[in-house]
């Protein structure tokens, strides 16, 4: 946007993958200042130490919080593991706004989110600033908060096909089956076995069946909008890819509905959205169509079995699953064009 | 099997996968002599010529179906594309036992055979001799037949861990939906762009939604099981990796039945089966853990929705799902052990 | 470039893979109309039939080249297969500029042309009118030139790093070994079953050893820079990735040079250049940090060997070693800034 | 062998890729029972507990060396890390063997081992009981010796094509230049960031350029070959796939020598070997032929610079190049036949 005044920011979490991709998107927004990047255990180094893909592009070394000049700035990119994000967003000045990829403000209700993270939540007092960052479907709160808690890469895919039609009435909201398929970038870059090119390489398994955490923000989600409790069934499976998310959604219709009538509410729903778009009959949305972009696609067809329909959803989760959604947020929070930073035409092959 | 004469076999159609696998495992059986290889488009070239990995060991070279002298054989092994099968098999001298790795003898109804492969059945008279050789369920059929039509490796994960809880009342069976996972081997050898490692790679996505070729072929034994029609969801879904299915199975239970009955019922049909194998309690089968064998491992959890469960079924699809099962068939219909040949650990990572 | 006419441009042959990638970086470059697109076999039909994740863009519709107004036209971006170039680019009007993607230019020796590529070139006489786009090396030549041949993948990996110190006479220009890795895409769309992702997934061989059209086209170049026929060995290695090539390239040093003289040459040769970036002692570039950019790492090994030095280079085969130096090139051909439309970060992981 | 006496033996590090590899190999062995696992952080658990695959199969639980009953068995398999497995093997009883997958007895010259392992070696004097495990090339030391130090994955590769040509001085010995790339199994199980999935996918890069461990294995044994110190140029790359490695050779043909000479040399030196196989001319062999066996591939081609040759060997890392070889071994030790557990055909696809 020209004339537009760059905005100052810092990304705190700077050498896991959303912060390394808030970085790939934030150098090239035409809007955006980057003047702090922290990494606890490895202040000091240049960016290129851990992100050698970053180098050459003129951004500074990695600091401590600590050491940031948080007066400066404007706004925040939290990309911290869960759990720390609490206390940081906590000391962080008033005057900043702050966008939070982790999963630390997405839950509402402490009570929930202290059963499915083992402790309790550090910062219940900040939750009237937090809006639930799902862009299209939110943007009135986003507007109004401070912080926005940007749904997981899981919700996103599952949720922007399933409200729409949920909110009108057209499916059965207690026999939603959401069966997600990840790459390997979601399980974030710390050094594990189970994560190990050998382990997950070549073959494919389920995890966290009946309890993974993004469960509860599904649900929660869903349940306000259904106006009622609603809990899903969700399993997520690893897929030996990098990138990607792909939810195979299982649905049962409401009396007299049709598969064409879900198509159209979520047609009418997206049709001025740069990011969701739905794709026409007979199209299978992939994953590798949305790779590097902040793109959404949703696909819907008829289930052999009578009075259901399958939804698909694909997105890329570092992208509209993270870092993407992120700098929509933050568009959107300060004035800019919500697509600012957010047009590359996906990478395929 | 010490003492026992070898059985004189041809593998027709030796230059796919699935014949290919055949090769690598008959190889090695104790009881099985390779007579002769097929190839229409290949005829006169080495096996190495197609298949490097199975050079130096002393196969035959590829020919016609027309030069082999079929009077010497007791056995063929057919791994010809569909279609092409029926006409083939026909023609072979009755003498002759028939273990059929593709899908023209699956499905008993020749009307629904042809409404989903798109041409009338060549030989419907053959059905009487045809069983369907999903071995651990059929055994007695597959021993009273001379033709046995090898499960889809689809329906192998599918039927395995579905059949006897259906067969015990303890689901829901109009309410089965089977969300699956395959290799790209699966797709057989031909070359088709979207095959392509480039096309394929790095991504995931469905196909056939609402109309694989494997659906009719579950419905019918799921129906034969139940006594009566039944439609199951079935949505398969190509993943970058070589070799393995994963079966994601949602199920409702039936009113007072539990996850640890369907896991009862479970372990006490597979207790003495060499090859299938119920895993303990939280534990996910993956399909790196089957690979190179003729295992089914499978796993059961609770869902999220009450009154529901997970079931997770895998194996190698050119081995339990295509060339494993058929060499176990093989090994039951000449009195050998089921094992004989099929008892290579899981090659890992 | 605020205030610059945009220009009109067509691809031709958009429905291969740099054509594809070629739109990719087109339909964002800020300069460049993208006004018509041409794929004989697929004429009619929407982009997004052919390539899935350019939807959305507003791109036109897939035509014959022959229904192409090209009247209307400045430049064409060729991506049509390596032998139907020559006979298209013979027949465009004369006042338009072309970027030739494919090998049908390169070859300045039309009986080395004809040697490697089996028949006879269709058009020597526009060779006058023809540089060779290896964009750092050329300006000059390729601003004079209305025909740009953009360089292989391959060639574009080892020329880099190499000129510079043939030039210099720091190595032994009849001691150049080139081991090359390249990923999959390079090999094109084309449905080969040598390409499909189970025959090309986990694993690794070379091809083309001892003779490898890329052979020569290298050599012409070093040749050229030698001031006589020089000859290099060049083995070319397929890796299951998707993007990119590393070259690994082993070279005698000339007497009394050391391995820090050669990176002197070549930090001096590209200290100002955006696209390539000698990276420091230690570091080995990985093509995975230059993925979905027009960048080229090049770093610098002490070999074991005493007087030995080990170059390695980095790019991704579809952009800096087709699309992005196409582009590259026609933006210096038409006076614009040389980095518009690719200034993407990496995308990693 | 019918009427052979079962060798009871252990595996020391059961827990690693070389120790689970030895299992699946080992538990197949017709002459081998398999009393003890040992696995220092895992004591107590049941194998599949650290490896799935392997579960089913009646092995033992995992246990502490200190709680092993040495004096029962009459082998050890040593999967150690490398610089535990000196003082592990100084403390067993001398009646048993001990074939070493590690790196602590390759090198001969305590000197060398300290220097490139960083620190004195722990048991110099059991040098004189120890063999080079190359088995093809060293038959008659290995019977000699208690224990067997099993080559590296990448000097096996390396050293098969080489020995014979340099032993009978067809080659330059001071010019080898070994370009290898290695699956990521080669990297053990540890949970290091640079081989998570994410890190390690979809890229190629080159490490321990200039000093890799393996290299001076490498030199020890073609020093030896030729009777005089020589050092060989040696990078290792890291490919995205789970197992295999391929090595390229660029050798300098000595006066008047052709590749045609390489292949006698080669093609008599390994006629009679079940394990090594010389691939005929034009044939460039793929790691992917030998995935799950013992097989080494050699392939020779003319390189294009007159006087020079590409040599290219494959093999599975974790089998020729680790367990597969120590079995070998262990079968040439024990007086059973070489091949004994190791007939099973490569996996492909």
């Amino acid at each position: 946007m020209a004339g537009v005044k760059n905005i100052r920011v810092a990304v705190l979490g700077a050498s896991g993958y959303t912060g390394g991709e808030t970085l790939r998107l934030a150098v090239r927004h035409p809007n955006i200042d980057i003047i702090g990047l922290t990494a606890e255990h490895r202040a000091g180094e240049a960016l290129d130490a851990v992100f050698p893909h970053l180098g050459g592009l003129g951004l500074p070394n990695l600091m401590k919080i600590g050491d940031l000049n948080l007066d400066s700035l404007e706004a925040v990119f939290c990309c911290l593991p869960h759990g720390t994000t609490q206390e940081v967003v906590k000391s962080l000045p008033r005057h900043l706004k702050a966008i939070d990829l982790s999963a630390d403000f997405r839950l509402r209700d402490p009570e929930v989110y202290a059963a499915w993270y083992g402790h309790k939540h550090f910062a219940p007092e900040l939750q009237p600033e937090v809006s639930y960052g799902l862009t299209e479907l939110s943007r009135e709160v986003i507007l109004q908060k401070r912080i926005a808690a940007c749904p997981g890469c899981y919700p996103t895919t599952a949720l922007l096909p399933l409200i729409p039609i949920v909110a009108a009435g057209q499916i059965d909201a207690d026999e939603i089956i959401i069966d997600a398929k990840s790459g390997v970038s979601g399980a974030g870059r710390a050094a594990k076995e189970g994560m190990l090119f050998s382990e997950v390489g070549e073959g494919i398994h389920a995890y966290g069946i009946g309890g993974h955490r993004h469960g509860p923000e599904i649900d929660q989600e869903l349940s306000t909008t259904a106006g009622r409790p609603v809990v899903a069934s969700f399993t997520p499976h690893l897929v030996p890819m990098n990138r990607g998310i792909l939810s195979t959604i299982y649905v049962k219709l409401s009396n007299g509905i049709t598969t064409n009538d879900l198509r159209r509410t979520l047609v009418e729903q997206y049709a001025r959205e740069p990011f969701v778009r739905v794709v026409p009959e007979g199209v299978s949305p992939a994953t590798r169509h949305v790779r590097g972009s902040n793109q959404c696609l949703i696909g819907l067809f008829e289930d052999q079995i009578p009075g259901r329909a399958v939804l698909l959803s694909v997105i890329d989760n570092l992208v509209k699953g993270a870092a993407g959604q992120a700098i929509q947020n933050f568009n959107l929070m300060f004035g800019l064009s919500e697509t600012a930073g957010l047009q590359q035409a996906p990478l395929f092959p």
